[in-house]
């Protein structure tokens, strides 16, 4: 053991000599995981590929590469990976002959285990920069090792393996980042506390490939062209697609913890998507903009919910599972191989624009691209069959950064002829001769300008020589991966209980898996073929809203998402009854956390609800200025009111802030209220009041033992909550009560209480303000989701 | 004379006498011009067919042809004409024979050139009723004569041919029905002086192709499959063409002083358009309520604009011209031959859906057709050519209804079958059998369900038949006329002096004519070739806005839409430097008329405006409620904030109406405004405030020797206006004067004295309000019209 460290020592000062003069210093790459298939495949190709472009950089290089193996067999075995290293086809075979030489005696195996293993290293790395009179630039060390390693390395490298002062530390991860957002949180914090965010390198190889990376720079070098287009009015949806053909065969102990859209979408698609949706940056070359840019698309991207997405399974998925896991064959898989997801934006550049997000194993091709499809504007006058076609304004136009296999079979920049002929940078990018009798998206290969690269390059190769440049924006920083996650985890914890379709894999697939945007979401084209895939089948979420009575009144009861679309679509009913009957819609809203995913669902789906004729009043409000993030007002405009038309005129807030006052008495601002519903709704009676509940029976801003509200005249009043802010403007409750129709909404595991209190109690308002709902001559539903209703 | 009439009144009773006993009554059929063109070629053949449609309708007729000839040449040509009448094939020749010798017989030919030949008529009528003891059941007068000759045969059919109480008059129009609003307003005007509106039926024989005709029947009969996608969250665009491949060649006489769009249209495509997009009555076959929605729909359509349009002209045209009507070689013709025409609704169903009509004389094919293209918004997983193409979901869909000719050469409907297969009714629809090898709009017609009418009937036939039946929504109202010619009348107005794009003519036309959706209008999608016709070339619209000073400001001068358009870029462009110096952008506007096309213009042509973070502040205000529509407040509404999203708190009318009281002093309005300026604006300087001038001088709500607001304190002021309203509140002059930029805009003739006697005078605001208009540090730009600055 000692020998061969003797002896690697002694290569390595050969090696150097020659460099010796370099003033950029020295950089030191520890490979972690040498020997495993990544390293075999990628890693180590990429690391000489790195040699070979920078060994005139004036940089220095040593590479380690280390496993848990002992010294010898390690080395063997890595060096049997180095021994057949290729040389790439642009490059002279004398040239790397030699290169290859040298980077073999650069390299070194080295057994990481214990504590003691990594200060060795350490030391060895000291004792050679010593010996050879060089300055140290900095150190790499990549994980190419499984997740539940990464903390004992990580805290190995930050005690034992930290560069002196002035050079620096690089680590690179390699996915999985995590399963969900909290598991990701976790992770993340663990790492925070051995590295600091500038030197972590999270890799997405997506980021690699050369028609992502060219995503940017792209739209940058064509402004001229894309600025006036790149948006909702040009475009007509967006595509991320990645199918596959090999199933998960062989991988289903990984692929059954996480499924298509954790191993794809989340990331891969998800950052392509990325590339192509941000605000561009002034300076594309500047990392903290682009990783700036990116994050912030985030936030415009509308929640995912379980109808955003199509889920599908191979058939032979089950049996793959039941074989390699040894699960018992009535073990029932629920993993998705097969995903479509609805993605949208709220942006003023994106809004209304779809962005499908597709892939599966067991399909019929292999191939990957992002498809930027614009909208046909034009009219041509003349008919098709004599018109010469080829820059024809009618034909389809699109974008497609063509990220490999399928019929191309090659990385590739398409864009139609009748768009642009874009600028590409002419060092690394080649128009590609077109074969003729190629089609791509329905059109022959001739219609598009068609670029591929100069030089075929592995992402892995890219990647490490991006580590080298600290270009972090080809990387996943902790916030770009939470906001990720934070975005993927609602879906996916919303579709466990789903069921998936089964298909038969390959060709035979045909339509089986086409999909359509309806109502704000996706769902297969094809109606559910004979055999289905439905563990939940016996789960009430599968069945309609169980109708029945609570309180002498009717009950509406379902999971929330139902029962919220349930309501959504009563209330579009009621108002359009309203209007047909009296031209109005008199609705009064309450505030509270319940109401957002019904104000958000009548926002979005509900294109045929009378906003124009509909007058929105409040049920309560908190005394805080409208403006304020507490106002029930405030969380309504920026729910519903932003995303719909109701005239100006028909919005009455409540009028807590007077004269830059908080609910004084003397502003009368209770008054003022009053006095605009009687002037506005015929007799008082609104057309429908929108209610909750408080887990102490508090319905409106009406609390237990209230002063004010309970009974009396139907009016507008003052009242005080129990919690802040105190102050309240609420109507009072036999103002409620004149309603032609009262709904009340009562959501999640934490009412059910209170909800099964309300079903033994009676007439009791002082104690249970919403016991003393009960409209004179009105109509009073309850919609209790079964968290509520059940517990 | 004297004989012949005997002989037909002889004539007449033997053909009578069998149906005697017909219980329904008598109908007279006078066809004026029955020797004409359309006579002969449409009408005596409808005629016939009405004839043997019902001659056992329990109705008995007679056939009156009348014109300027006299009486025997007269009737000659007449029966020539008659003589030549064909049986359809689909009727029984026999009977047919029968029949036709019947229709002979009580036909019968009439000068009609004096007033009593009028009263000779009528005298015939009365006299061979009461010879047979015939109750009369109503008479039909079809006008087949120029209309120069309306009015006068009007009078004479009023003053001596209306059929006694108890019978009614139907009287038959054709168009032209005059060229604009105004004449089409007079000729309405006049033959209302002499029939009432159910008494006359104007043709539109477009009404009468079997495919327009059955537009409504389809959408009523297929509701189940259209309710959910006939708008605009499913349908990509609606096309209405008609292409024509002869020329004007023979007819420039009429041509000349039309063009397309009055020939074709104003009234064909446009009815085809209204019966697509109206509201569905509930009953699609009583006339009243077809005709009221029709009407509605037109409510909803945005004005057209010059750049709605593209216009052209066949290279031929203009020699024609001068060769048919004599005129010098350098006469230059303004018509055009060829139209596309973009129209959009705003109603909540259409809004966005670009409807295209279009039409063209010497075009490379005959045939007309509307079309309606859905959305596709399906994701077929499979790549295509692993698919079973028919009824794929990623083809397009389509609902066509074929007018005739083209490749199909007969009237159709289709529908794509991955759409739905159509309710049809079987008594008059068949489905087409399919060529295979024809392709219709991109697909082949296998793609289709295709529908063809199980008799073809031709249009004139159809419309004599739903006169008979008083199918009253089978033609043109007056209301609904002259609701067209509203709609179309500012376009004609505004192209007179629009260069015009020539074209060869036929297949050489190539690309030459298709055109292109751009901000908002149309435009060619070829620059201009070569060669082109532009008799404006010395109008100032051609060039861009003079740019100069006026009272030492900026002036920007125009034609009143090229000045709009600059003006709200240049607003656009403030906002958003505004935006990003200091997040928001704090924008006072005026009332009045002239803002009314700039508001309208940003909300569709500035999608990039910064509403979000804009301010919205009244210059001033009437002292009337926000939903009075004499408020400045309420017209900003309709035609700004209803469109653009800007947060509702940031919406800031005038309280001219505090507790249900208008400008009351003690309600301290005014203070309640500046309070909220101070407030929210920093330094209480506006970004922008949009200013207009008066007559007599005044800006703002600032008149002449106003008491308040001119000088003093920069504050909120009421003041007293020489016209009603008299009250009004307004920013003070010095408030004013603190604005970073102040726009002021002066558009038409009206303002032409005002704006030239202020290039004279100087500071000078007790006398002229605007002349006070000096911000202390910011800048100020005039705006003013070619008509308002050159008279």
């Amino acid at each position: 053991k000692m020998l061969g460290r003797v002896l690697c020592a002694v290569l390595f000062v050969g090696a150097l000599q020659p460099l010796a003069e370099a003033s950029q210093g020295h950089i030191s790459v520890v490979l972690l995981g040498a020997t495993g298939d990544l390293a075999k495949k990628y890693l180590w190709q990429g690391l000489f590929q790195l040699y070979m472009d920078q060994v005139s950089s004036g940089h220095s290089f040593t590479f380690h590469g280390a496993a848990l193996t002992a010294l010898e067999p390690g080395q063997r075995l890595m060096f049997d990976v180095l021994k057949d290293l290729s040389c790439p086809p642009d490059e002279a075979p004398n040239r790397c002959a030699v290169l290859k030489d040298q980077f073999l005696k650069l390299s070194q195996y080295h057994q990481l285990k214990t504590a003691e293993d990594y200060t060795a290293l350490n030391r060895e790395i000291e004792s050679l920069l010593r010996q050879e009179g060089l300055e140290e630039a900095g150190r790499i060390f990549y994980f190419s090792v499984p997740p539940f390693a990464y903390t004992e390395i990580a805290r190995h490298i930050n005690s034992s393996c930290r560069p002196p002062a002035g050079a620096w530390l690089r680590v690179v991860l390699e996915k999985p980042f995590g399963h969900d957002l909290q598991s990701a949180q976790q992770l993340a914090a663990e790492l925070t506390g051995f590295f600091r965010e500038e030197e972590m390198y999270r890799v997405d190889h997506y980021l690699g490939k050369q028609a992502v990376a060219h995503i940017l720079p792209f739209r940058d070098q064509n402004r001229q062209f894309l600025d006036p287009i790149w948006n909702r009015h040009h475009v007509e949806r967006v595509e991320i697609v990645l199918k596959e053909t090999v199933d998960a065969k062989g991988r289903t102990s990984f692929y059954e913890q996480y499924g298509v859209i954790r191993d794809v979408l989340q990331n891969h698609l998800t950052e392509a998507l990325l590339f192509l949706i941000m605000e561009l940056p002034a300076n594309v070359s500047r990392p903290e903009e682009v990783l700036q840019h990116k994050l912030q698309s985030f936030q415009s991207l509308w929640g995912l919910e379980k109808n955003s997405a199509v889920l599908g399974q191979y058939q032979a998925y089950a049996s793959q599972v039941r074989e390699e896991l040894q699960e018992a064959q009535d073990y029932v898989s629920t993993t998705p191989t097969f995903a479509g997801v609805l993605i949208r934006s709220d942006s003023l550049r994106w809004e209304g624009v779809p962005f499908l997000l597709t892939s599966g194993k067991a399909l019929d091709e292999r191939v990957g691209y992002a498809r930027v499809l614009f909208k046909n504007r034009a009219y041509c006058t003349q008919s098709e069959t004599l018109r010469d076609a080829g820059h024809s304004q009618c034909k389809a136009k699109q974008i497609i950064f063509y990220f490999g296999h399928g019929a191309l079979d090659t990385p590739a920049v398409l864009v139609s002829r009748n768009l642009f002929r874009p600028v590409m940078p002419k060092d690394s990018w080649k128009e590609a001769v077109a074969q003729s009798d190629l089609h791509i998206f329905g059109q022959p290969l001739s219609d598009y300008y068609v670029y591929s690269p100069v030089k075929e390059r592995d992402a892995y190769s890219v990647l490490i020589s991006n580590i080298y440049h600290g270009r972090k924006d080809f990387f996943i920083t902790t916030e770009n991966l939470l906001a990720s996650w934070g975005f993927w985890t609602p879906l996916l914890d919303s579709i466990s209980p789903q069921p998936l379709r089964l298909y038969p894999g390959g060709v035979e697939n045909q339509h089986l898996l086409d999909f359509e945007m309806v109502s704000g979401g996706l769902a297969f084209t094809l109606a559910e073929p004979v055999e289905l895939l439905n563990p939940s089948r016996q789960m009430p979420s599968d069945y309609k809203a169980i109708q029945s009575k609570f309180r002498q009144s009717p009950l509406v009861s379902a999971w929330p998402e139902d029962l919220i679309s349930q309501l959504a679509s009563d209330m579009e009913k009621t108002a359009s009854k309203s209007v047909a009957r009296s031209g109005q819609f008199h609705l009064a809203l309450s505030g509270g956390s319940s109401p957002v995913i019904l104000f958000q669902r009548l926002a979005r789906h509900h294109y045929a609800f009378p906003w124009k004729h509909t007058h929105i009043w409040l049920v309560d409000e908190r005394c805080v200025p409208l403006t304020d993030t507490e106002s029930n007002f405030f969380s309504l405009h920026s729910h519903l009111l932003q995303s719909v038309r109701v005239p100006y005129f028909n919005i009455h807030p409540m009028p807590v802030h007077l004269n830059q006052r908080l609910c004084v008495e003397e502003d009368r601002g209770t008054e003022l209220y009053a006095k605009d519903i009687m002037a506005l709704v015929a007799n008082a009676s609104f057309d429908l009041v929108l209610l909750g509940v408080g887990t102490d029976g508090h319905t409106a801003s009406l609390f237990p033992h209230s002063e004010n509200g309970l009974e009396g005249a139907p009016t507008v009043v003052l009242t005080e909550s129990p919690v802040k802010p105190h102050q309240r403007m609420s109507l009072s409750l036999p103002l409620i009560n004149k309603a032609r129709q009262v709904f009340v909404l009562v959501l999640g595991k934490g009412k059910h209480d209170i909800t099964t209190l309300l079903s033994r109690v009676g007439h009791e308002p002082s104690k249970w303000p919403i016991s003393g709902v009960s409209p004179s001559s009105g109509q009073l539903v309850w919609y209790v989701d079964y968290e509520a209703l059940l517990g």
